[in-house]
């Protein structure tokens, strides 16, 4: 899941989507997410979706190359070029930075997930390191770390997502509505369950209100501070 | 309310209290609060308390300022000094900063809470933003945002803190216990209801463990997300 706003500053904000996504049937899918300078992710997307349109004469592209690694290496060789390319005007690195998050799956193999650094290195989720966030992650953070199951239906992990961007929207103006959302079943190499939530979504609505009163409600079932009874 | 751990990379963590406070019985209770770097605040209280303790030869002192805001002025100066003499030595200043809340009562006037930035200028709380954060505070945010009402009880603002803390703790390796807390009730001039809250306190257990199973319960309350009813 990912939200669509970019700010230049509060007074320049925009909705560009951060997440884009390559689908060959039977074959593979790929889902990239983003974080940080728009122009560096925009560029990397371009020069990903021109090797992968003139495959002839524009070696490795994503749609060919044979693993998840491979692509996972041809997507941070890009974004570390991109970067290296923008330093050359003079202005610090981490101004044009950018984040990325690759998951995706090649057939034949299984899906993997990974998190590519602006250095264009990258790691990857496991058991121990289920989910991957970048970007403004920390105000969903405690959310996550605490209702994440690993036997979660996917049905939950959307509601779970829900509840983290929901906190964040609540506390920090970068992140903005809508929110899109892409779902991938292993081995269907097929990305038409994607949806995106507006900010008159029923369902965001739904949780979003219900959230805030759930939480009231389970601040209120704690048990009460008393200075008086230790002091 | 403040944590206790200082690290200089996560081989190297130590337990040092963020809060000091001084207090002159009738007259006037003040309460300053850090994050950052621990070598500038440790420096800003010193020579704040050796003001304070010869005050005949060392103008101005917190103990002697007539009002809170000139109370701020001089924090906000002593901060900004320590920093710039640091600067000296050829790192980037932020290698120093710090940030500081301060909260206190001079006798006549109302209780005033003030946040001062490294540069030593300073906002004061108010009505519309009634709480003031420093740190790391993203992670514990959006519960304060959800649950803070001007209406509550200490006690209730103290559980609502212990919530934040707890939530931060969970997340995050540079916040941990002990944690301290200071409760000043308007024109007592008395700072003795304060606690600090270790690793086997009982009400910190309480509501940590009992944070997670309401999260949880709460979670689990709302509706779920049904990916075929609007495909």
């Amino acid at each position: 899941m990912s939200d669509t706003r970019t700010n230049s500053g509060v007074d320049n904000v925009s909705v560009y989507p951060k997440m884009n996504s390559w689908n060959v049937e039977g074959d593979r899918s790929i889902v990239l997410l983003s974080a940080g300078n728009l122009a560096t992710t925009q560029s990397v997307v371009s020069v990903l979706d021109e090797r992968s349109k003139a495959p002839e004469d524009r070696q490795p592209s994503l749609l060919e190359a044979p693993t998840m690694f491979q692509v996972a290496r041809l997507v941070g060789k890009t974004l570390r070029e991109t970067i290296a390319a923008n330093q050359q005007t003079g202005f610090e690195q981490r101004t044009f930075n950018s984040t990325l998050i690759l998951g995706g799956q090649i057939k034949g193999m299984a899906p993997r997930l990974f998190l590519i650094y602006p250095e264009g290195n990258f790691i990857e989720a496991g058991s121990d390191t289920p989910f991957l966030q970048i970007g403004e992650m920390k105000y969903g953070r405690p959310i996550l770390v605490r209702a994440y199951d690993a036997a979660m239906t996917f049905d939950e992990a959307v509601k779970l997502l829900m509840v983290s961007f929901d906190s964040t929207l609540k506390a920090n103006l970068s992140v903005g509505l809508p929110l899109d959302l892409q779902l991938y079943e292993t081995d269907s190499f097929d990305l038409s369950k994607n949806r995106r939530f507006d900010v008159d979504d029923p369902y965001y609505s739904a949780v979003s209100s219900g959230w805030g009163d759930a939480l009231k409600d389970a601040f209120a079932a704690l048990p009460d501070f008393s200075f008086d009874e230790r002091v």
